[in-house]
């Protein structure tokens, strides 16, 4: 067993003490998060915060680091209030990773990287065609993370696009069937496999499987 | 493809809205929070929200819900400033939902579901012994979410603790060796394979594999 202390990991090299921390806090989402500028160039970026806010009304939220390539999108839906996220798939990780590259303003990551803009009737940022699950957000409000710069942005959701074969009776999305694919740390790109799911736990029960 | 729009999503019935909503954002990392009371009750609760914050200082999130379950531990860590962030891993994913059901504050999970509280040196907050990485934090504010009423809560690590075999030599956790499970919606629970790691990505050059 290693043992890092706070101090340990202040005196680590800085690309060192940036693998283990980003990866040290578990598995994360791997979604691509579009939006559209005023001048009308389409922008998509890598993003491994997205998680969970609410359900009624639907929320997601992610965190945005203050850096350039992430504004580009921030400045985007600041302006029209809309942005997509896009799962990213098993089959496409390696175009996934390439939109963290600093493309200027002007260019659309979509070309650069080879997925292809979709967009849906009234909602103004583009879907990732590419993607099995896809969803369109309001912006509706940020945080800003005094600690460190980083804001936190809260969507509602106005759309999810689901493709065949990858919902359950219940509802829920099976992301092992649409090969979402999670995120360790800066660079690491998993598939996943379903061990189980469990009904809702209760004191004094044993955790019970549920069966699809 | 199905589209779920919001006033469809609104309409469906509670749990099953629950359940595309909360799956719909992604894979989701599996951690159980632990924490004590000023009475010595240890307290420990899976959450899946964890994300990272910052590298320096290190630092990291997630998001409490306003329910009773989770308030245990933020009552807990408010009072001490301290608590912990455990993985769960392939072997203890049982374990680790059961923790979700609604205990008495006076009932410790740790021996209710058959986890092993593990403590060190000026650190007051149990770490999960069964755990191969666990992460020492301390409280240092909190957000509070105006639109549903969570909180995002900001730890910064006092303490990594990694077992042997997990670690590339870059610092990178490689979470599938050391099987940290992830979470799908509620209750479904996931194991990893790596499909690669990519280097730093530029404009105008192909995504390259990282050889570990």
């Amino acid at each position: 067993m290693t043992h890092f202390s706070k101090q340990d990991i202040i005196n680590l090299p800085s690309l060192e003490r940036m693998h283990l921390v980003n990866s040290c806090g578990g598995l994360k989402s791997g979604n691509l998060i579009g939006s559209i500028s005023k001048s009308g160039v389409t922008n998509l970026g890598v993003f491994n915060s997205v998680i969970h806010l609410g359900s009624n009304p639907p929320m997601l939220s992610f965190m945005l680091r203050p850096t350039t390539v992430e504004r580009h999108t921030y400045d985007n839906f600041k302006e029209n209030k809309h942005f997509t996220v896009n799962h990213i798939h098993e089959s496409f990780v390696d175009k996934a990773h390439q939109t963290s590259a600093k493309y200027d303003e002007d260019v659309s990551e979509f070309k650069e990287v080879g997925l292809t803009e979709e967009f849906i009737k009234g909602f103004e940022a583009p879907f990732v065609k590419e993607s099995r699950i896809k969803i369109g957000c309001k912006y509706i409000n940020s945080y800003f993370i005094e600690e460190n710069g980083c804001r936190l942005i809260i969507g509602e959701i106005q759309h999810i696009l689901v493709e065949d074969g990858i919902q359950d009776k219940d509802g829920f999305l099976d992301l092992t069937k649409a090969n979402s694919a999670g995120i360790i740390g800066l660079d690491g790109y998993v598939k996943t496999e379903l061990i189980e799911r469990y009904t809702y736990a209760r004191p004094n029960q044993e955790p019970k499987l549920l069966k699809g």
